[in-house]
């Protein structure tokens, strides 16, 4: 709807494809208060002269979590800052955040109360109270969190123009790899750099300072959850623009602890990188002068159409638009 | 968390224990911006000059609904509509709404553009757009909505008043009854009356319009989800008061279609209209010389503790007060 999708849908219809028809049916979602509707990391709502950025984000069993991989304390932080990265993305400050959660009569006490720890930890790091929610029964556990945030002038993702730099806040792959070392066929891989991995893939944190600071500097911004690739992808589609990652920059930016474990595992760690997703970085773009020195350039925005790589050969090739992303069953 | 609980879960907490200890471990759902936090049927949220009323709701099949009993045109409908009567409880316009929809991938598109079609009804004849929302897979259908309003004093549960005259805005029983209809032993109950009462509970509709004319009328409000005995229990609770239901009064509100189907399913009406919820009516309390001419009186509110019914033999029995209301399994 108004974000990119959480997980694909084996069925006829693309997700892309729902959310259009799922748009038109609700028309655009469209209203007097409403500035911005279906079609960005969150909704922008007027009320009075305040501009609220607002977003609502699921986390199920089995599809973006499973038990046997993380606690129920990290699927209550990382629900929890997956949510407020939306609201990060758009440069807006966090106000406050619901919760729903969906639980199975066979969970415990402990277990839920484990997982809202894990909410108030990331509620008190990111300065967003939890204001209310709602408790149901279901077959697996959900948690969804609605989170409201102001900005004076929202960060959009189809604002981004040719002659931008690409911006890349924080590092990418690392979530990926640290699935990727849970799950290794035969036994988990271990040691300190992948236990970085596997904390950035279970604690990871929205970047709701940085969010804040690309205000009056980036022209357009997204954070990185459905993986680098497909975030560029949405950039580009929505802007109307090119993107073009260069590897050498991009591999600039990767952290040691991904190299290592990409290594080990025997995966190339670019492929991390620009597949792997739900690290919550910060994806934008902007002129060079107004650079923040927290951003690291990855590539540039041109006219055009589509997501090019330009490999250390310097051989451009496609990455492809808005595509399906992998389905993730973390 | 901050409104009645959706169902009830066989553990060794009870649902108000749970939410109790939710709330402590979230610090009450307080912050600067939150003027109510956990608690009521919406948090309230304090933005600019404006107070923002704000609500999640959970929609779960096999919880809430099973397919067998409504058209996913009805789950769309009904969950939106369950979604917005919080806000309506607090005397709230509704500005917008986000809808977050968990899928399991055998769903076909028809089935959730038909859902998304009568989220789209709802979302019309509320004048609440939708403004944007999250898709996910899930082993089965659940819908997350989650509402703003506005309003210049948001109407409580927690502050009726002893003198306070019990007003019933809506017609209760009715759902209750059509599901009866619907999940009689050997066959369904048919004709015009089970009709109504089937189209009261899979079309419920949210009281906004009432809901907003009972600010600078009423001292309290609430909906009646959890049926009208666990309703008045929420107020009695958390005004500190006592609430005391009439007999007499109550039965002169019953519809004529109700009467009817409850005797015809050899059920009596008065445990329909107590017991059974998702009728969506208001609940509020106010002073006498205030009372819209839309509400109906059923009882009044004194000094002390509990819901009191008073029978027609004159005869008071306890009702109970917060207790955890039946499973509803839809």
């Amino acid at each position: 709807m108004n974000r990119k999708v959480a997980t694909t849908v084996a069925n006829p219809s693309s997700e892309f494809q729902r959310i259009a028809r799922i748009a038109t049916i609700l028309g655009q979602g469209r209203g007097p208060k409403i500035k911005l509707g279906i079609g960005d990391d969150a909704a922008i709502i007027r009320v009075g002269k305040e501009s609220l950025v607002w977003t609502t984000d699921s986390s199920v069993e089995e599809v973006h979590f499973r038990r046997e991989l993380m606690s129920f304390g990290d699927v209550g932080w990382r629900s929890f800052n997956a949510a407020v990265s939306d609201v990060a993305a758009m440069g807006a400050s966090p106000i406050a955040a619901l919760s729903a959660i969906e639980l199975p009569r066979s969970l415990r006490d402990r277990e839920l109360y484990e997982l809202v720890e894990g909410q108030s930890a990331a509620s008190k790091a990111l300065k967003c109270p939890v204001a209310g929610g709602n408790l149901a029964s279901a077959a697996k556990v959900s948690v969804t969190t609605s989170v409201l945030g102001r900005a004076s002038t929202p960060l959009l993702r189809s604002t981004a123009r040719p002659g931008d730099e690409l911006w890349l806040i924080g590092s990418v792959g690392l979530a990926a790899a640290g699935l990727a070392c849970l799950t290794r066929s035969g036994s988990p891989l271990r040691g300190s750099d992948a236990d970085y991995c596997v904390s950035s893939f279970r604690r990871p944190v929205a970047r709701v300072t940085e969010g804040k600071r690309l205000q009056g500097r980036a022209h357009a911004a997204i954070d990185v959850s459905d993986g680098l690739a497909g975030d560029l992808g949405h950039i580009a589609k929505s802007s109307k623009v090119a993107v073009l990652v260069d590897e050498r920059a991009l591999a600039g930016t990767l952290a040691p602890e991904l190299l290592k474990v990409a290594d080990k595992l025997g995966r190339p760690a670019m492929e991390l990188a620009l597949f792997g997703g739900e690290d919550y970085a910060l994806l934008a773009s902007g002129p060079r002068q107004k650079r923040p020195r927290f951003a690291e350039v990855i590539g540039e925005v041109t006219e055009g159409t589509g997501v090019w790589f330009i490999a250390l050969s310097g051989r451009r090739r496609r990455l492809g638009g808005a595509f399906d992303h992998f389905s993730r069953h973390a």
